[in-house]
């Protein structure tokens, strides 16, 4: 047995007690009544590390909940790990589907039970117990530093600021991140990519005013068919986005990661039935796991104009809306594909309506390159562990707050995250296999090991 | 001075008073409240119509409000006209927009102020009055039957099957109406067409849910995109609609109604500058009178789906809906292009969604053939009052009652109506000119004069 795993095995009772303590501390950042508890969780967090024996740490206040930081610098000439997690959880709701209390964290069926048993108390306590691991048993080469904020499910609203303004201090080579998950339990994983996301409101107006269908139908557009029109202009039949430029700066994948997605196991079938759809679709070419993570997609998320109601109501109406949004891969800018997206649709628009675009948010897509040197540090960690060669998986979801750390702070980061679709992360019964738990300190306590490579 | 004309100038304090009359029973359709006046509405016009000498006339109950039916039949051989007109008015608020009161008729400037002044107190105080003088004079060939209803203003909710249960009595050879407009006080015109409808509502189905547009955005189908894709199909570039046999039993124009069309007063840039819009658009190859009112159209009345609430939020939703419905002109069959539009839109549903196309409800157009030899009776009536042959003009909007005369009784009806613009039916302050509502009821007398042709 490794030195790491009978560290773990010595001491996996007191881990235990230690994410428990972290649990029962309710700091689910959606509610104001939970204020407090987003202080005494971020002072825990303080407390508990610096009796790890970090050297200082501090809770930083915000104009929302507090910011924890904290570092242990053994050697300023030594490379340095930004160690990124959230104490904040999410709300409850519904409780009576909850069979034990969510803040009441027990061992059942070997599965650790409690809202943030996994998302994201049981995945940055695995950092921490990984971190006092290779502390303990002398095997850092590393200085580590901790960040932790307190508002990740609601938007991560102040830390982005926070980031700009304390960029000295959380200056660093590499920032680890356990807030993922894996393919499954038997094909071990890591997150290589994020997608961006650009998102518009288009408001079309035809006449100045609703008017009667009878009387003006046929003699002038009207702002729904338009509206329909523009839209179904966006994507050609093989599901090519078709704003100019639009694909200029994607990445291909490489043969590597297609090759990768490739050994995901995936039905097709079973994908459809769960969905209840008769068949996929999208861009041509790519595989189903390739579009709903490494390409881009244009989705309309809401539309609305004229009559509504109940029954039959004729009316040619004055407006028409849509919200529409692209999901972006790397290296799409969402500040660059919005102003083309506000020009294409300028271009197609027509002289009998009018068209107002207006981009409401984007944000840039992640990718992590799977040579980099701490990427393959992560891998060698969880092969060891968990016996395979992780597979480089891209998610189609967003983390705005990984491409942010990029863009302000110039730092990758490594999603060496250990949750299973089975956790039930913000539903009922969240909860975490006590293996997983044990595994994902030791793969972090390999990482630590081997960080940085010789 | 003509007979009619001096017999309307002898009685003409009379016919006011007797408009006035009528006017002051606040016969609104739409108010429960107002229930006994449309009792007390009908048997006045039962009563009158008798006191100017009509056989019978009877009030007939309904589910809904009553219907006024009386005859005049001096010879069973003789062709008989079926004069329909309605005895209710719209509601009358915003009260304190009018500047006389809405049941208190009075003359100022010329016009005749009052809820109904036109629509259809006024104009039906026109057809009894035009019977009245040309009974008095002798110059009646014809039996006239009189048709009146208190609903039209609700949809003639019970006319339609009283006129099923009633074919015997109703037996006409022409129906004559005055319940339409003019072109303008200087370019007097006849309504020889009206617009049918159809209309469906459309439901787009993706997954069974609403799901993450990050994790499936790319992957499936979004049914709002593929909607909107359905929707644009609907129609070419040149506003052509593509539902296969769409156009196969149009009734096209011909030269005489385009050169009477060319006729009318239309300036493009006032059209556009009433409702703001930049530029017309339609079929190709038509005017926009033409277009509005002789040609069929396509318009999305409402769409909704998705997200709709303020700021950005992502979803790929499970549901898109579309209320959509086409103008139809003679002669369309509603039926037939309801079926025709669901299998259009099955036709080009791709297998990656699910779509339900439900027809809502439907109407004929309704065309009164210009050389239809009471048409040409009342076009000459028409030019002998108003010193013009009126301009045969159709309308965009429907009445549905017009196309269920024909469609149950087989009867054309031709519009001879002396509104206009200006009249603000449905409004504050609706009037009618004291010299349209004199010209009105020579013209009618005219009609009489001369129909049937010999």
């Amino acid at each position: 047995m490794s030195e790491i795993k009978t560290y773990i095995e010595e001491h996996k009772e007191r881990f235990l007690e230690d994410l428990f303590e972290l649990i029962r501390i309710p700091s689910i950042s959606a509610k104001s009544e939970h204020k407090a508890d987003m202080q005494t969780c971020a002072e825990h967090w303080r407390d508990h590390l610096l009796s790890l024996g970090i050297d200082k740490a501090e809770v930083f206040q915000t104009e929302g909940n507090p910011i924890m930081y904290g570092e242990y610098i053994q050697d300023e000439s030594l490379p340095t790990v930004l160690v990124y997690a959230h104490y904040d959880v999410m709300p409850v709701e519904p409780l009576d589907l909850w069979k034990s209390e969510p803040f009441e964290p027990e061992v059942r069926d070997g599965h650790i039970w409690a809202r943030g048993a996994d998302d994201d108390k049981g995945q940055s306590m695995i950092q921490a117990k990984g971190f006092e691991t290779a502390l303990r048993l002398g095997l850092l080469k590393c200085n580590v530093k901790f960040l932790f904020e307190g508002e990740e499910e609601i938007g991560s609203i102040h830390l982005e600021d926070f980031c700009r303004e304390h960029k000295e201090m959380l200056k660093a080579d590499i920032i680890l991140v356990s807030d993922t998950g894996m393919v499954s339990k038997d094909v071990p994983s890591l997150t290589s990519g994020l997608r961006g996301l650009a998102y518009w409101q288009i408001e079309v107006t035809g006449p100045n005013r609703d008017v009667h269908s009878g009387h003006f139908g046929g003699a002038i557009a009207n702002p729904i068919n338009e509206l329909c029109k523009l839209i179904a202009q966006v994507q050609d039949e093989d599901g090519r986005i078709q704003i100019p430029h639009f694909y200029d700066d994607v990445i291909e994948l490489t043969e590597i990661e297609r090759d990768m997605i490739a050994q995901v196991p995936f039905s097709e079938e079973k994908y459809l039935k769960a969905i209840d759809v008769d068949a996929v679709w999208g861009e041509k070419g790519f595989h189903t796991l390739e579009r709903n993570s490494c390409r881009p997609s244009f989705d309309v998320c809401g539309i609305w104009g004229g009559y509504t109601g109940e029954g039959a109501k004729t009316v040619l109406p004055s407006k028409a809306y849509a919200k529409v949004s692209c999901r972006l891969v790397a290296a799409q800018d969402h500040k660059k594909i919005s102003e083309d997206f506000v020009k294409y649709i300028e271009s197609i628009t027509p002289k009998h309506i009018r068209v107002k675009v207006t981009p409401m948010h984007g944000g840039e897509a992640y990718l992590c390159p799977i040579d980099l040197p701490a990427y393959k540090v992560a891998e060698g960690a969880i092969e060891k562990v968990f016996g395979k060669r992780p597979l480089a998986i891209r998610r189609g979801g967003s983390i705005p707050i990984i491409s942010a750390f990029e863009r302000v702070l110039g730092i990758k980061t490594i999603l060496m995250g250990f949750g299973l679709e089975s956790n039930a992360i913000h539903s009922p019964n969240e909860n975490m296999p006590l293996d997983f738990f044990y595994k994902g300190i030791e793969a972090v306590a390999e990482f630590y090991k081997a960080f940085p490579q010789d």
